[in-house]
């Protein structure tokens, strides 16, 4: 299926690429600054705590260590724990939560819970074997205000230098986006649920 | 810092949450059908990659295997690579591209190298071993329509059922937003390179 292009589009081609490698370059050259990043994964769509995920899969790569403090999940078996307890002692994982609040149906307990994630998440950010810090779904016991916001996005904001911190999670508050370095918004377009399809092993868990 | 609670409060969560219970419930109850999924990965933030190797990690973790095809990614080095190499056969990695477009500069090794990426994509997806198989920056070689885009569409449809499909990549085509089952935008809304952070090792690589 090869598809052929005539001589005079190849050249053009290659006279405008050169033109944005040059635009590429100078951006590059401007970016000079080196910090931990405070990143923030919010909206309704899927991709938050997997992306997040994603980025300790990098880290790990570069020989850094990993911390990971689930606020809402518990107990519960997760596939890409398992995975991720291959990394030995690069990994380590807190699942705090007591699961979803309309299972619990406990307001003290979901706070309780929500207190004894925050404390590890203290802990682990001051340690500084970890590079990297997940917070999974951090927002849900802020929006609940299950924590004392100023004092979470203080402590966040006063962390060390080199150590970056991802905060997962639905409806991120507006002063949490304002004190993040990166912030995407994972936006629903299409979800395979509205069509019945299932929460299926190895997608949703 | 624990918070107190009065009474009334803990009942009127306790009641709410019980109707939400049973809400979830009936909507989880509703959902039925099993199969492989096309998810889409698109938009112009970070954690399209990301999510994907991120999902790869829960299927790795279900035991099953993971096909990667990067469409724009060459022979440099990634930390995400490393890492997922020490899960042996379950991950099957294919770095295929030549570099981005203003790289090359060279119209033709951009497209014979999308249509040497689609072959191995074929293969992958042919092979009943994978559970999931990832075409990273697909959507950059059907933007610059490298690939023949209807085929491409038809032969995603056309994959096994229980295959799980991930495209990422910005601008993906509204046919192939309409063939997917999940589709998320990875929504820019602040980025750390506008603040002259520069690229760094375990975030962006």
């Amino acid at each position: 299926m090869t598809k052929s292009v005539d001589e005079k589009d190849l050249e053009r081609h290659r006279a405008k690429m050169a033109n944005r490698k040059k635009a590429q370059d100078a951006e590059v050259a401007e970016k000079t600054v080196e910090k931990g990043l405070l990143i923030v994964h919010t909206g309704t769509g899927k991709g938050k705590s997997t992306a997040a995920f994603g980025l300790a899969l990098r880290m790990i790569g570069r020989g850094k260590r990993v911390g990971i403090v689930q606020f809402v999940k518990g107990a519960w078996h997760t596939a890409e724990r398992d995975a991720l307890e291959r990394f030995g002692d690069q990994v380590a994982w807190y699942s705090m939560g007591e699961g979803f609040t309309w299972e619990t149906q406990d307001l003290e307990r979901d706070i309780a819970a929500a207190e004894r994630a925050w404390a590890k998440a203290v802990e682990l950010m001051d340690d500084p074997s970890f590079g990297l810090v997940i917070l999974d779904e951090l927002n849900i016991a802020l929006r609940y205000d299950y924590l004392p916001f100023d004092e979470v996005v203080a402590t966040l904001k006063a962390r060390r230098p080199d150590l970056h911190v991802i905060v997962t999670g639905r409806n991120a508050k507006p002063a949490l986006i304002e004190a993040a370095d990166l912030v995407t918004d994972m936006t629903l377009v299409k979800h395979h649920f509205a069509a019945g399809v299932k929460a299926q092993a190895g997608i949703e868990f």
